[in-house]
């Protein structure tokens, strides 16, 4: 998509044709910065700090991260070793161990001579495959968003996202938003409500891309989601997910489930944008995906800008507080109006799923 | 309650006898500061920029600012002119209103040359009233903590609280938080979960008053609520009021209706703590109640310390981003499980609270 009138994706090869490029997204929305990776210890420092983010580019950053450790390394030993450094480096959402177990099943077969050119056109590939997938899930959302600007009577139609599931969080044209981007590009008139999304405030780089691509949007604090869609303001909740289990169970960003609850109680669709890849078809019980647990200081601290335009970041509560700091929770199938993958929209529930991915893959 | 062992009002008269002293809210939970008032327009401003703030407080701050305005000129043009402006400043609770009201229907009938001892003596009659109430409210709260220690076997009650509704809002004891309080005292176990409350982070308030009365309590995100909710965390969601109607809808600061909406979807009790003057007797539609909106900048600015422990703003959105900032929002009657007032707890509905107040005041 786009930043500044020039077309970008969050991470690509360099011009070197070997070192991996991403968009520094700690430094967004205040720099656009570009960060290369040299070694799959980048790559793993990269997904860990955040500087990459969303489950497809996080899955994307580890694939290019195994490509990167056979180029100082292709044996058994390194292949091995690389894969089970990256995989440890979040443990919520399900692409990433994906995304290295593609790889891992794919580079084993190729001899250490080979490996370095395959993992390369291998993670290339993984890429594309994102780009093709979220493409042809923003088209069938589309549709959703073009029959509630029809209800409104040709209308704005108003999404209300959360966290940022946008091409900042996949290869490109992102999850959640890819409808949105669709719509706008077809004159279908839309307006996003963007929750701020505390603790690392995501919401500020949903708001970044949403103005680069000259979507109408505003920003709001978490807590305003219940209120907007009391007054009506909200024809549709619209979010992306870290795993979703075979029986339909959402985690996703912290805050979720309360904008799900709040949706429900007042007869609002709730939708995630689900890639075939974030779909966990072994996990049933959303009690057994493990949600992450984040330092302290993404609570006590703020960062952004100070009044010199210079990065900073404050403290806001008292020092020595006790603190929790869930990264995901998550929305059970039931309060679930529908999953938009890239094969159409599923029903919340494994018979739905099953009807798209009857191989449960 | 307790600061660093010392017992403290948030309002005060000077040790002179005629200023008024209150604890400057926008230095917590930072630096503990005494402000001194001199005139009705200091009381004006120290409503307006939140140097005092929480529904009860302000209408005590705005009595005393009726006192210091007619202490400068004790005119009926003065007393009016007085009443105007303070009622102007914050327009969501009723409590300011009321205050001001009784003020005024006080020393109207009082001559000049008597009214400034009048006003000082109602004012302080005001905070006298409010003290008590909000003990009273606490034991009817302490009685439900009490039934949920029992049901949890002794061990500790799981109290979700939000923004600040502890002492700090109102002249001692708080409305939410006196329930704990007592709690804590008579030995009856209870942990408070604290929501940061963007955008103004009223949550480090509380934190700061629960960590200075020794009552355990974590912090979280408010995007954490519905998550600690589902991990069955949580026993029971409390909170303030700045306005609740006559037929029971709870407007409180903007984010309560997503924790009502979440409790009910698992089965939690929720209850608003409401003193007798915090409710609206003329309005049944919680839509006719006026929604504050509030400055951009709370939402795209974060106040805290620096890293040299120096009061601080950053910057978190991005420059320019369209923002929305609401006060308050309302929570339906359906939702609330009852309201604690100081007179027992009432059903969330007009036959319950008339039931506590049949004379409707």
């Amino acid at each position: 998509m786009r930043v500044a009138g020039t077309p970008h994706r969050t991470i690509a090869l360099a011009r070197d044709g070997w070192s991996v490029e991403v968009i520094d997204q700690t430094a967004l929305p205040h720099r656009f910065e570009l960060v290369r990776l040299t070694s799959s210890a980048d790559a793993a420092r990269a997904i860990r700090d955040m500087v990459v983010r969303g489950a497809p580019l996080i899955g994307a950053t580890a694939a290019y991260g195994m490509a990167l450790a056979l180029r100082d390394d292709p044996t058994d030993r390194c292949l091995y070793a690389a894969a089970r450094a990256l995989v440890a480096t979040r443990p919520t959402a399900v692409n990433l161990g994906r995304a290295v177990r593609a790889m891992l099943d794919h580079l084993r077969a190729v001899s250490p001579r080979q490996r370095v050119a395959a993992a390369y056109a291998r993670a290339g590939a993984l890429c594309e495959e994102d780009v093709a997938a979220n493409r042809a899930l923003g088209g069938h959302g589309l549709a959703i968003l073009r029959g509630l600007a029809e209800r409104n009577g040709g209308g704005p139609v108003n999404v209300l996202t959360h966290c940022n599931a946008g091409w900042l969080a996949t290869v490109d044209w992102g999850t959640a938003l890819a409808p949105v981007y669709l719509a706008a590009g077809e004159g279908v008139p839309v307006h996003v409500w963007v929750t701020e999304t505390r603790p690392r405030n995501q919401g500020a780089l949903t708001a970044w891309e949403l103005a680069h691509e000259d979507v109408p949007h505003t920003f709001t604090v978490d807590n305003a989601a219940g209120h907007l869609m009391r007054l009506g303001k909200v024809d549709v909740v619209l979010v992306g997910t870290d795993r979703t289990t075979a029986a339909g169970d959402v985690c996703n960003k912290i805050g979720t489930y309360l904008l799900a609850a709040a949706a429900r109680d007042n007869d609002l669709p709730f939708y995630a944008a689900v890639p075939g890849p974030s779909i966990d078809w072994e996990t049933d019980d959303s009690a057994a995906i493990p949600i992450e647990e984040r330092q302290a200081r993404e609570v006590t601290h703020v960062a952004g800008l100070d009044g010199d335009e210079r990065a900073a970041t404050v403290r806001v509560a008292p020092d020595g507080t006790p603190i929790a700091n869930f990264g995901f929770d998550v929305t059970p199938a039931r309060l679930v109006t529908g999953l938009i993958t890239e094969r159409g929209v599923a029903g919340a529930s494994r018979e739905g799923l099953q009807g798209l991915y009857p191989d449960g893959a």
